[in-house]
């Protein structure tokens, strides 16, 4: 993922961000605006609201939003609050909406699902009611690949860098989930994205991994000479599982180098981190709650065709599982340490040039942000 | 209980209060100065604390009051306070003091019932110690209809509007409590006050009371043409329960009107609610635990001489008790609605004229109060 | 403990430190600056990291140390943050160093146990590293009497007052745990010093303890004439125990004045509070954990040779058992009652002349401290 400036700029050692940047509320309230209420959010699979009505409620930072599907079979996105006194609308986590009718529980002011005003329980009293001014406040909505996204201020065209190149004959579209895990970590978001960053702490933190991608085995071997382009595995093996054996198919429409590429890390910052192999994929969908904490929702995706069952799930799932609460523990540890008033910042070695990449993005961002 | 003047003015919608002023902590404590310090708070029923030596705490906002009756049978109020060194004196709910003395649990320091320092463990070797400069703090308290009233700051003379006057012949410090419940909510007070302002929300929230009183089926009925001056019930209706059915007798002293006007809802701001039946009143009590909950203090209030009891009882305090929780739950989700971003305020209907006549007694104690 | 000038001042009443000092939070982070993060902590006891190898975390505040022996047998004292990424180094309370390394668990950078980087996992490929410039954030670390002491700011010389020479035959260094205790307290780090300070409150807070040290049935008794000097205690009593009585010898090196005093009490502020006995003592070592909370580590010390077991051991543990719960509790209730918007500050009387003391060491402390 490192461009050859980038590996030039990691030839000297870099300093992280600000060890405060990653406990101050008030910093995290900038971070908030600049990064999560400004930028794509990955919110959804777009299978959970398949069907017309559907709906699901997801939190980005302190924002309640309503994502749901229009009796056109469009995606749109609301905040989960009421213009007539605030109530929110859906009180649960997802369901459908009975008629395609958007009910608020308090007053019953009734909108369409695509955000009108389009009934009060009685006709208001008063010559300046118009119902047009009073529309849901609407937020912007867009998909790729099966990942819905929101976002809440700013530009409305959906920009996902290289990623759909990257994964054309995917078909991530395509995909099914066939497990999901929903973990509460505490630690700042930051921690969780740059622990996706770098593979130079997988020896001492993820034996397991390190026993199927054997190029993980001396650490920082990955990064500097890249994952994707020498792969480097257990001998035998065929996709990312506890041994490296499948019991699926590789997708439809890979080339023979995506299947004997078992394994491609991409990050889509700030919140959409996928472990892609051939046959399977496991995404992270990262929410802040706080300045330490995030909630994680993982899933684990399959073309529908092949979604395994029972222990055959199980094999598929281990792996990540396995990884990823390591990866959740050390952040945490990592946040504990931050703590320390000796420690202004860290430090970036060459192995960790995504890192410093994913900093100079926070930094870059926090910089066009206005500082209130 | 809106006058013609109020009626005019809800001919145009009107903007309600800043979504902020329902979370911010800052914007809190303005309001706990000038409205929970600065005014005449419900804290208690007289008969908590019947007898000489009596006492009960309450917690308005942080603070902590012990209100207790006095060896001649007045009320008092304190801060639970030593003038000592600033321990508790009450560690309990409530209780009765032991030979009418107020005693700290830490160094003995004694005060009687009037808040006199009486007694130190030891003679104080300082010529300068004069234990009339050591008075318990103390709390402005009153009463009427049964009901005890504390004040910590301001005139100490009981302002009611015109309850007295309308609730004349109910003869309020005649009744007893039956039944008690405690909820915490995580609202905003206001939430809860214009929550009982305006049956608006009565049809989709409130079904149950909606069978009894038949007026309030069509939402906006009432309000504009009053609940008290045009009762509508059901069929046979003698009360309110959830058949509209009568076990024990009207109030004596009620004239025939007051025994046909089956609910008559009133609210002392900040946190007295009573809705009132013709033989009990439920009374609310709310006192706020942070920006963004309460707890509230739900009593269900009938002459001693026709307290009813077990199926009797349940059969009073069935409506009520669904119908507050009903309430309480649309006003967390009110709270929940209010996060939004794009939220900036509500607005009053024609039908929510008393949540308008409510905010603008905000904005006037706001205006009046110093803003530090 | 009061020289004779201090006693002269109490012959007037003092103020006690403003109310506010006692929950403000940005007044607690400037006594942690001031008192906890610039002074001498008591943190554990030698025995705790008895081999070379062995560590244990403490916290100070929002500072988590590690104490290690070194090979040389020496103590150490590090941030428990790894300098190249901030990850906490030791995931667990207490153990030992493997081979005598301490090992990141992110990324295996690695330090012997003076706190020098020896290792990373692999070489760092630019010209710029020196793993001379990352040796882990020292602490000033010293011991006496067997306890341990950080200080994570200023000077390293160890400064006890006159406790070395007030218990030079007791020997501390040679007495080990026979039983600790851990309590979190609701309560400011200086009501807990305060408390320690007086045994004005022992009458009514400490009857099983008035019950043996007589001289303190009589409030203020002690203090103004000191417990040491006039030993007044439950005849025949030979040490603080339910009844007085002893089941171990008094510690070797005590001569007869030492034997026959039964108890003394001895405070090193901010953190080490001492219960000394002819046979035992009862030590606490209190840390802040927040505004309103502490943690209290309360030991219970003897001779290794007498160390009493079973029945013996809760003879002599059960009566400090029962007092620093009593204390514990008050002080909660003082926290609860500093909370009065009327209370300002609360006022010390001759006996409380410690407290006075005490509270001029804050003053004075928080003078020499940056008001930021």
């Amino acid at each position: 993922m490192a461009s050859g400036a980038e590996r030039k700029a990691l030839r000297k050692l870099q300093p992280g961000l600000p060890a405060a940047w990653y406990r101050d509320p008030a910093h995290h309230d900038r971070e908030l605006e600049a990064f999560w209420y400004s930028g794509w959010i990955a919110a959804i699979r777009e299978e959970e609201i398949a069907a017309a009505g559907d709906w699901r409620v997801v939190r980005v930072g302190t924002q309640s939003i309503v994502l749901a599907r229009g009796e056109d079979g469009a995606l749109r996105a609301f905040h989960n609050t009421c213009r007539h006194r605030g109530s929110i609308l859906c009180t649960k986590e997802s369901g459908r909406f009975e008629r395609n009718r958007i009910v608020c529980p308090y007053h019953s002011w009734t909108y369409d699902l695509e955000g009108t005003l389009i009934a009060t329980p009685r006709r208001m009293e008063t010559p300046d009611f118009d119902k047009a001014d009073f529309p849901l406040h609407t937020v912007a909505v867009d998909s790729w690949g099966g990942f819905v996204f929101v976002r809440l201020e700013g530009k409305r065209k959906l920009e996902l860098g290289g990623m759909p190149d990257r994964f054309r004959n995917h078909r991530f579209h395509n995909l099914r989930i066939g497990k999901r895990i929903v973990a509460d970590v505490k630690a700042n978001w930051k921690l969780l994205a740059e622990n996706f960053s770098e593979c130079f702490h997988c020896p001492p933190v993820h034996p397991e991994l390190c026993r199927v991608v054997t190029a993980y085995r001396e650490a920082g071997a990955w990064g500097l000479r890249g994952a994707e382009t020498i792969p480097e595995y257990k001998a035998g093996a065929r996709t990312l599982t506890p041994d490296g054996s499948a019991r699926i198919p590789p997708f439809k429409g890979l080339g023979a180098k995506d299947r004997e590429t078992l394994y491609v890390p991409w990050m889509l910052p700030p919140n959409l981190f996928l472990n892609v192999q051939p046959d399977y994929v496991n995404s992270h969908m990262m929410f802040p709650t706080g300045p330490e904490s995030v909630r994680i929702v993982y899933d684990w995706l399959f073309e529908p065709a092949h979604m395994p069952r029972g222990k055959d799930l199980n094999h598929y799932t281990a792996l990540w599982e396995r990884t990823n609460a390591q990866d959740a523990r050390n952040c945490e540890w990592q946040q504990q340490g931050l703590q320390s008033r000796a420690f202004l910042h860290g430090v970036y070695v060459p192995q960790e040039f995504d890192c410093h990449r994913f900093a100079r993005w926070i930094r870059k961002g926090l910089r066009r942000a206005p500082a209130d």
